[in-house]
């Protein structure tokens, strides 16, 4: 089997890995159907998260059932299945509160970008399709495995509510379906920050009812001139960064409330100032487990189409070229067909 | 008039200052009923905040509307008062949604420790009590001007609900009536962290069920000891240093909420720690206008006796010796009469 393996900075090899295997009883083995390049591959592929060693890379998902484990009971041979970044039990405390990426048991979904993928905890993390998809839904049931589901967290972790005011910072595909998902949970206005054209594009079609091309001081000033001097209920921070977690909350009125689904790379909040913004702040790895059922429900009654993210759509041994395109921000996301289609 | 002048590190003057007197129409002066020291006042006390210059104390009052500006209209002469340390209009938009303290007209009180006071904004800052109140209610009714107005805001911010599980960090008055508060709104179980035996004592009569005298690390790991490993949907933090964020942050559940009340002195917090916690942060200056009319219902009515968080009892004019005992942990919190009661 060969799949995407990072060796370092930008450089992805397609190459001959250990087809999975069922390693506990509770996995599963699903063929993937389609697999993509996340932002967050990114961090490692420029080299600013250090990897150890070379990574099977990948960790959005979706497939039909190959292979269960003694102890699966849920998930059935030849279904089509949806999973999260991050396995869990969905059983133990954390999970039945709705946070399944703390679970207890979590583990690491890795090297999706490939033909087959070991999934644990496969009763806990696998979500079903009503059936097996159109080649058409496809793209679109992948994106609830993360960029969706985190988009949508959020949206929510924002408390994005009908008549809401939100800002979202970051025009990647977490940011875009942040203003997906804030439109489906009824926002009034959507300001979409972001300066470039295909971007805001579809941000526009994804329901953004303004774009802000001005980033730190100058972004937030903008979003106080169009809240009346006051900022936004919700800001969605989609990026991770420093200048991005500050521009996000100096943007959110007094009271208001800031998400962040990045994994923040480099930033230290100031707890005085962070005080006085009076604004609150949540965030983490999305528990995508909890919003899966909904999404996949949304998607496949075509009730949204996440799906139009995807600008790139490669054959998997193309890989190498999906990063860059995104890398260089050529590409908004890069779908991997492993069976070669394009 | 006399009243209480901070000079520099734990020199606090009672000495000569000039009567208050209405400044703009829409002021009130009123004659304070009952003064006491904050635990933020020993913030400069013990010189951690630089003052410039010699200031008027205190910031938590009660009383009787002695004078009333010309566009004062809901505020009557002779009427029983309370109002937060933050004046706000009561109007604009950050009021209307319960962030009053950061009312875009908000102005600091100050100079409370004094027989007179001036009260900005009166209309939207000053809410008269049912009446004039019997002497032994004017310990408790102070309280809600600012203590228990942040201990109440505390519980809220950190989302406490019927049923829930609860840590407060930090023993000051602030933090008992923290306890108080969640104890109201329904708590279930609510862990006090305090090494004081007079504090622990208070803390089971606001209705702390759990005692933790560990701090830091081991606290942390005391409170999971306690609810199974996972920590407490809920804490509250009322300290405001770099140790007790942490400790509180690590002592929620994933999902679970904290609070933090006090400004925070050198507070500088991890994203990534921040993300991977999973938890929802909220504080700021507590919105006690918000709260005013309940708490002060609360208190007339005898539900709530937030009053015994006074255990030192001086006249005005030995201000000094309250300060002193409080920055010497020797006393919670200490009230003062400005009539030479005690």
């Amino acid at each position: 089997m060969q799949g995407a393996v990072l060796y370092g900075p930008r450089d992805v090899r397609f190459e001959e890995r250990e087809v999975p295997k069922i390693l506990k009883p509770t996995d599963a083995v699903i063929r993937i159907s389609a697999a993509c390049v996340c932002g967050s591959d990114l961090w490692p592929y420029r080299g600013i998260q250090a990897i150890a060693q070379p990574t099977p890379m990948g960790h959005e998902y979706c497939g039909i059932v190959e292979e269960i484990g003694s102890s699966v009971n849920s998930v059935k041979l030849g279904q089509f299945v949806i999973g999260s970044f991050f396995a869990s039990d969905n059983n133990c405390p954390t999970c039945q509160i709705g946070y399944q990426s703390s679970c207890k048991h979590r583990e690491l979904v890795v090297g999706a970008q490939a033909p087959l993928l070991r999934v644990p905890l496969a009763d806990g993390t696998l979500v079903p399709a009503p059936g097996v998809p159109a080649e058409d839904l496809v793209p679109s049931l992948l994106t609830t495995s993360d960029v969706l589901g985190t988009g949508w967290f959020a949206a929510d972790a924002a408390n994005v509510k009908p008549g809401s005011t939100v800002a979202v910072v970051g025009d990647g595909a977490v940011g875009l379906l942040g203003v997906l998902s804030a439109r489906q949970m009824g926002a009034e206005r959507i300001i979409a920050m972001s300066r470039h054209e295909s971007r805001q594009k579809l941000a526009r079609e994804f329901g953004a009812t303004d774009i802000v091309i001005e980033r730190g001081e100058k972004g937030v000033a903008r979003i106080k001139e169009l809240t009346h001097g006051i900022g936004t209920d919700s800001v969605l921070e989609c990026v991770g960064t420093q200048e991005s977690m500050v521009q996000a909350i100096q943007s959110a009125r007094p009271g208001g409330f800031v998400s962040y689904v990045g994994v923040p790379h480099g930033v230290e909040l100031n707890g005085e100032q962070l005080f006085f913004s009076h604004v609150h702040l949540h965030g983490g790895p999305a528990p995508v487990r909890r919003y899966l059922p909904d999404l996949i429900d949304l998607v496949w009654n075509g009730k949204i189409n996440p799906g139009k993210v995807f600008d790139l759509v490669l054959p998997l041994d193309r890989v190498a070229e999906g990063y860059r395109a995104m890398d260089e921000r050529r590409a908004i996301k890069t779908l991997l067909y492993p069976n070669g289609r394009n």
